[in-house]
């Protein structure tokens, strides 16, 4: 099978710092006999983290990367900018998806470049909320989905990068929302078209998202706002999205008012997938 | 032909004050011989003024207006304006397309609101800067499509006014702009995505569209704001837009970036032209 990349690899011998101590290994021939002791026990973060680390080994210097935003997609923020400090990487130029990002970013000391100046990506890494097995994603919980789509959409090579958690049968089988970015004006319309589009579907629900102002600002329940500053309607499927994908999207994208919604179809090259088992490798080929 | 609902109207008959004078009739049996004298030449504002003061013969007391933006709907709002003001129609609730058509429809004492108060519209009047055979039509060089789209796509009569030089044999056929609304954010890249759409199609052209900004702002050239702070880039066919419309406004939604683009497609009830030769109404249901 020559098109299969899927692999299990056994975190223990791949990250073995992550797991258990800095210490390099004692020779067996000195060793005393091995005591037997559980690891100790992953945290989903260390799971996020591992995936992480697997995506950056995929940098080369001189790439230009496009770079997610999340908990996830931090780490990765983490160890490029650790791999640029210490050598290991040159010469990187990052594309950001989102303000909090870029600063991120900028903070961990990776330079930073937008789609003008570098219209075409190497690579981008992101995280996801959800993946399904054919590696379609819902994304944007974090509210940056436009941003992440249009450069993600420019990229060679997206490569995603999850703990195994965020596998789910069908999008929106997590029960969490499916965001779609509106235009403010007349947002209420928007979200009334949006809910007849799904209705009739058992479980369906739609929300404005709504976020909590500063403290001082006066109130505690505005809209929350996009980098865009655009607003975000979730979209809830207590039993996931069954139809045609890419018919869904362009209903959704046909309404007035509607700018991006969170699905990501067709769009991963790889998903890299954390596990307590190890981690997981899935290529597009494999699945489409 | 019961369907068939087009009129050729004499504009000497049914508009009389607007071509010649204000003079009622005097008696056949009482006038001197006859004196033939051409009637004034109409101009482009008189035939939108005629079109626009036909489609306001639909409206009836109580009813949700959709107010449109642009030269010809602003003849349809001083009309409205002026019948409220003559106690001819009452109770009349205008749903403003664009900032401009507000500022415009409060001046002539239109009561106002929105969709979120009035989710349903009883009709839209708005101009068009081209109409096909089809009832197609390509509106929003005046900027405001996505707020005209809104609104207009939830009432349940759409009747356009227009000029007869807007009769065109297929969208984009009159070499001017086809708009499309797209977030600032990356713009360029939104716009080569459109020019690669249509590669390869003679005589395709696309621009972002720029604004002289007022005297003392320090600039003149900077990109033309629309009312929901986005940019619009203007496509430009030499030849029209050939192939299935439905497919190509697809097409052009499934650009991330882009928020809508000026193509209202099976939208219009029906549209009255005006001529020099007179009055012609076209519905939806000849020519679909």
């Amino acid at each position: 099978m020559p098109t299969v990349r899927s692999e299990t690899v056994d975190v223990a011998v791949s990250f073995p710092h992550l797991l258990y101590s800095e210490k390099p290994p004692i020779p067996a021939s000195l060793a005393p006999p091995p005591v037997v002791e559980p690891p100790a026990a992953r945290t989903p973060d260390d799971l996020k983290r591992i995936a992480a680390h697997r995506a950056v080994e995929l940098l080369e210097s001189g790439m230009v990367v496009g770079l997610g935003t999340g908990s996830t997609a931090a780490h990765a923020l983490d160890r490029i900018g650790e791999l640029l400090r210490r050598g290991v990487l040159r010469d990187i130029v990052g594309i950001p998806t989102s303000k909090k990002t870029e600063a991120h970013a900028a903070a961990v000391g990776i330079p930073l470049s937008d789609l003008h100046a570098h219209p075409i990506v190497d690579i981008s890494i992101d995280g996801a909320d959800e993946v399904d097995p054919s590696l379609n994603l819902v994304k944007g919980r974090g509210g940056s989905l436009l941003r992440e789509k249009m450069i993600e959409g420019a990229s060679r090579r997206f490569v995603v990068i999850v703990d195994d958690s965020k596998m789910v049968p069908c999008l929106g089988g997590s029960g969490l929302a499916v965001p779609v970015e509106v235009i403010p004006f007349c947002w209420g319309h928007t979200l009334g078209r949006l809910r007849s589009l799904f209705e009739g579907v058992p479980g369906f629900d739609v929300k404005l998202r709504r976020a909590a102002v500063a403290a001082g600002d006066g109130g505690k329940d505005e809209p929350f706002v996009t980098d865009n500053m655009n607003y975000i309607v979730d979209l809830f499927f207590e039993n996931g999205i069954h139809g045609d994908l890419d018919l869904i999207s362009d209903k959704i994208l046909r309404i007035t008012g509607v700018v991006e919604h969170g699905m990501f179809l067709g769009m991963a090259s790889s998903v890299i997938i954390a596990g307590k088992d190890g981690v997981t490798v899935l290529d597009e080929q494999q699945v489409r």
